[in-house]
């Protein structure tokens, strides 16, 4: 199978769309479908439902050696979180999938669930259902996040527009340079600072509705691959270009470039901007900084200004496939 | 692990409930959470949500080698399919999380969406969104599907009383016997037919909508699992015994007694009706049998008669933990 992500999320939406006459005449109606971080679903309600699905499979995503079982269900969890965070939404309800190898232990699963309600009990979210299955090789977690939005006002990828500032919450690289010091073999307790951002990444719900409630944000996503690849799939979702500065990508201290620019899973926000309402964000929202890197172009090019020089913006983010 | 499935969904449903007030403040509330075929969200329009979630693993629910794509596609679908049908429900909307081994032919990807496009066009169901994965071992499918039901007539499990009289829908045991002849490795290509049933059950949408809209039945799930597990789930979550004849279970000519009672994937519905409603079920519904095949009792105990005389019925349906 040569397909990669991006090339069978084409496919699958290509034949989404085909069909998607039959669905629309009644009732729910599709208004985002594949290619957002949710799908968008209107009723007749005064909120718009949002849903979104993440799959984690051991080996691909993680290592049960390297990563502990309440950090795991934490982190399922936040995957699916940040997706609603990323459409400026409420989470409400999660649906777990979860398949277990045969002889998995018992303190396992309880830690598991006991990462995985620790981060729903904190948003007030709800595990609603799910299914469960053995698993005839490693762990597989399929979870399901529901959330809410204001009816017609979730953030979409689509909505940038050329002059428009790019924005990103936090630091970037940190799950990345979690991941290189595991990588390494290096002792991990002395270290747990460091794999903080890997192991419990917070999803960005406040600073989302924040955005979302003053109506700052013309598009939005989450950083779940990197910032490379996610910035050219908002550009390629809104049709637009963009060009970004090096020195202004928010990292920590000896965190290099690459990591910021390219490492996956910091589940930190990409946002933008028009330039009339640019003045209205400030430096720091809910506790965390906000820090604008570039600038949304004409055209289709991705460009990254590195040490006053324009180059184009290599795109290596993760790809799982 | 030792978590059969029940403890499993039991133990998730405990701590679910624990952690259930935080949600139900606001927005969609959860009317029917972990243990029935879906969950049933209520927000402020007309219509209830109905969510289920159904995974499916290469080498635990099915076998590449016994199984062409379209028909796994089909199944994926039908499985989530049926979990509305057996609320009464109408589906809407799809989610597929997918992840295929690398090397996965280009025409298995494409047959398997046919086999999934062609259920859900039928049945007006658009594919919404999803995630995708390349597996370190085989085929991962967890489907997602999105209902509907007017409020508060989402028929439950958890609704048969003392007295109410226990219908089947078709007939059982089919999918066991194909499964049967697939494990003889009998030649496939002459006994299409005989595994229809396991390769392409078609859930019964119009039969449970058709229930519904008439209000006739009391409780309600589909067999997925098997009619002696499945029915001891329903008395469970009604609080109730069960007494089945083993002579009126509908099957095939030559189709053995255990396969009905216990062989898995017939995705028929089991429902139950109150005594004074009984005489308005016909024989027939949109093309398919309704079978009386026993009568729902105070207690907690499951009887089968059999040969004239009353024994235990033995649970021992298909269990994926």
């Amino acid at each position: 199978l040569k397909l990669t992500e991006r090339q069978f999320v084409e496919k699958l939406r290509r034949a989404a769309r085909r069909r998607m006459g039959a669905s629309t005449r009644r009732g729910l109606h599709l208004r985002q479908g594949i290619g957002d971080d949710c799908a968008v679903l209107s009723g007749a309600g005064k909120y718009d439902l949002l849903i979104t699905t993440d799959l984690m499979l051991e080996g691909v995503h993680f290592r049960r050696e390297w990563q502990q079982a309440d950090s795991l269900g934490h982190k399922v969890l936040a995957r699916g979180l940040s997706d609603i965070a990323a459409m400026g939404g409420i989470p409400r309800h999660a649906f777990l999938s979860l398949a277990l190898p045969r002889g998995t232990d018992f303190r396992w699963v309880d830690q598991f669930f006991a990462g995985l309600f620790r981060l729903a009990e904190s948003n007030g979210v709800t595990l609603a259902g799910g299914d469960t299955a053995a698993s005839m090789s490693g762990v597989v977690a399929d979870i399901v996040v529901i959330g809410e939005a204001p009816r017609r006002k979730a953030i979409l990828r689509s909505g940038a527009r050329p002059g428009d500032e790019i924005w990103v919450t936090g630091v970037l690289g940190g799950a990345a340079a979690g991941l290189d010091l595991l990588r390494q073999g290096k002792r991990i307790a002395r270290r747990t600072q460091t794999l903080r951002p890997l192991f419990y990444p917070q999803p960005r719900l406040s600073i989302g509705r924040w955005l979302s409630r003053r109506g700052l944000a013309s598009a939005m996503m989450d950083l779940s691959d990197g910032l490379s690849i996610d910035l050219a799939r908002l550009c390629q979702a809104s049709g637009v270009g963009a060009c970004i500065d090096a020195d202004a990508i928010p990292r920590l201290r000896r965190t290099p470039l690459e990591y910021a620019l390219h490492g996956g899973e910091d589940f930190e926000l990409l946002f933008t901007v028009s330039a009339r309402r640019a003045g209205k964000i400030p430096t720091q929202v809910e506790g965390a900084r906000l820090t604008r890197i570039g600038q949304i172009q004409r055209g289709r090019r991705l460009r990254l200004i590195r040490a006053g020089r324009e180059e184009v913006l290599p795109v290596l983010g993760f790809e799982h496939f």
